[in-house]
């Protein structure tokens, strides 16, 4: 079964290398929010009327362009997947974790393509959340694909559209598009020179939203930042990507602005930074979450300054996923703190003997 | 020419492996402090009289059974060596920081054997310091080394000797047997555990003195410390011998009791502590002394441990040298504080990355 397949491995396509901008842009996304008419929003939701947005989103993924495009695609109750699973979804972000808040677990559902580029929630905040994602700079090319999936499950589902609003949402925040478009981004030199805060700073006032690696409320750990828009209301979708690009793009330059500089006024110590992240990821035995972010962060831009050798994109990104709890506990059982930084370190140690050997 | 291959190569013989008690007895030395009847002391001795004693000293060394054990013996005045030089033997610990204070160089000289077990310091605080040096815990071979080479001058030599004091020094604390028996010990587990400050006090109440790596008024960096007797006089040279035998064994008791307790307690710790170090040494581009002897020990806790194979007391020692400003400037030129760290680091780099081959 896919979605097993899934969470055993820590790929996700969206780690892939060769992608435009990859130096800095980790991951394109794109989620789009839809309501069906004639239900009341998931918060608000019965049995009944839940388990019926359940079928009817059942058979609009069974549309045959989908399938031409994405594989044979199933719903997947929240219920039928060990908890453990589901925050493994969260981490290689195919799900959201306000999907897993607690309430509600029988009506909640997902869909999630083979190839991993498109995941459909079922009752989170609405009733249908279509996510796409792609690695690196892609903004345009997942929001079509996102574009199209709607447009196929439109097909079979009645959404709740208003022709003045638009497409109707259970937050306020959605109404219109129901468009969110992010990017996440990689900025250690902004972060080290401080220039990060005057960027934010400017993003913020441009209409963007700036979170962390797993969203809302979540600190820029790894130097990983998700821009996202704020307005889903007002303008066109078009506008809202091609805007998020512009933005994107001035943050690219700024960045990298900052590691040239990094790069010529100090060498030796860039150099010694990133090698040594790289030795420590060989080396260390004990491994904590937080620490392991800082070391793949720094590991990657010394892959993106051409300081680091024979690794790739997507190796660090999987190691993300290695480090966190869910991936280690599923790995190792019921784990201490510290016997989660054994288990971290090693699958480290591991990777990079593999990939060591591999370029032996 | 000997002393210039001496000061070529950052091995001596006292860096050997498989000497007893290695795990934590990085040598053992004796030095007999003799002055010539008829002279006055170093720090009174004018022009001409300082000659002669370099050329007493020079024809002493000569002698056949001095020869047949150490091979050709010569002076070399201090005055024809290098300054960087003269500080690298320094740091092999086969002369003082003291034969290299200001005023008098044209009338000092030094003694190297081949092997670098035997240094003859002429016109330091006396007319000869006669030193001796093996790898781990050998006080009674290195004495009776130390005694032999004394024994074979003497024939051509006059001491200034009394009857009731024994060997008259320019200096009372050396008056006797003018013998200082030292030990170098590698402590890590005592200085992690705290336990090394009443081991140090004992150690001072039992009459001996303790200092760093390179004598009085250095700090124990990378945890070596050097223990040696305070008295010289009102003993004899085997009950001064036998006596630091004696408490080193105790010393080394309580040393390997703290690395148990380190080991059994906290396995990973130790494990990660020192894995990480190796991990610096092989990819750090930036090495201060201060971490790059941290390193060291480290690292040598590791190998004594069985936590790091593949690298030898030699190497760990060679690096020691290595290490000093003097080396490097001799390897590099006139070199910056960031130059040295960046050479360091690379020699350092370069010694572990042969190693790894080796070992491959």
């Amino acid at each position: 079964m896919t979605i097993k397949q899934t969470v055993n491995n820590p790929y996700s396509p969206w780690m892939d290398d060769d992608a435009p901008e990859a130096d800095i842009v980790i991951s394109s996304r794109v989620r789009l929010a839809r309501d069906i008419a004639g239900y009341p929003f998931p918060h608000l939701l019965s049995g009944q009327s839940a388990e019926d947005v359940m079928d009817i989103v059942g058979r609009a993924v069974e549309d045959e362009d989908l399938v031409r495009r994405l594989g044979k695609l199933k719903v997947v109750r929240l219920s039928q997947l060990p908890s453990l699973d589901r925050q493994i979804l969260v981490d290689k972000h195919l799900i959201s974790p306000d999907l897993l808040k607690a309430g509600g677990e029988e009506a909640k559902g997902v869909v999630i393509s083979e190839d991993e580029r498109l995941s459909i929630m079922i009752n989170e905040e609405d009733h249908l959340r279509i996510q796409c994602i792609l690695s690196g700079l892609r903004l345009q090319d997942v929001y079509l694909l996102a574009d199209a999936v709607d447009d196929a499950l439109e097909k079979r589902v009645n959404y709740a559209f208003s022709d003045r609003y638009g497409f109707l949402t259970a937050c306020l925040t959605n109404i219109g598009t129901g468009l969110r478009a992010s990017v996440m981004l990689h900025l250690p030199a902004l972060v080290a020179s401080g220039g990060i805060r005057d960027v934010l700073t400017a993003v913020s006032k441009l209409g963007l939203t700036v979170r962390g690696l797993y969203g809302e409320g979540t600190e820029a750990a790894g130097n990983l930042f998700q821009l996202s828009n704020q307005i889903t209301l007002g303008q066109s979708e078009e506008d809202i990507v091609s805007n998020l690009v512009s933005i994107t793009r001035q943050v690219i330059n700024r960045e990298r602005t900052a590691r040239r500089y990094i790069y010529q006024q100090k060498p030796e110590a860039l150099q010694d930074k990133v090698s040594r992240a790289y030795g420590t990821m060989r080396h260390a035995y004990l491994l904590s979450a937080g620490e392991a972010m800082q070391l793949l962060s720094d590991v990657r831009l010394g892959v993106d300054t051409g300081l680091v050798k024979g690794l790739s994109h997507r190796t660090l990104s999987e190691l993300m996923v290695v480090s966190r709890p869910a991936y280690l506990v599923k790995l190792g059982g019921r784990l201490s703190a510290q016997e989660c930084d054994i288990l971290r370190a090693r699958l480290f140690r591991e990777k990079m003997a593999e990939i060591n050997q591999t370029n032996a």
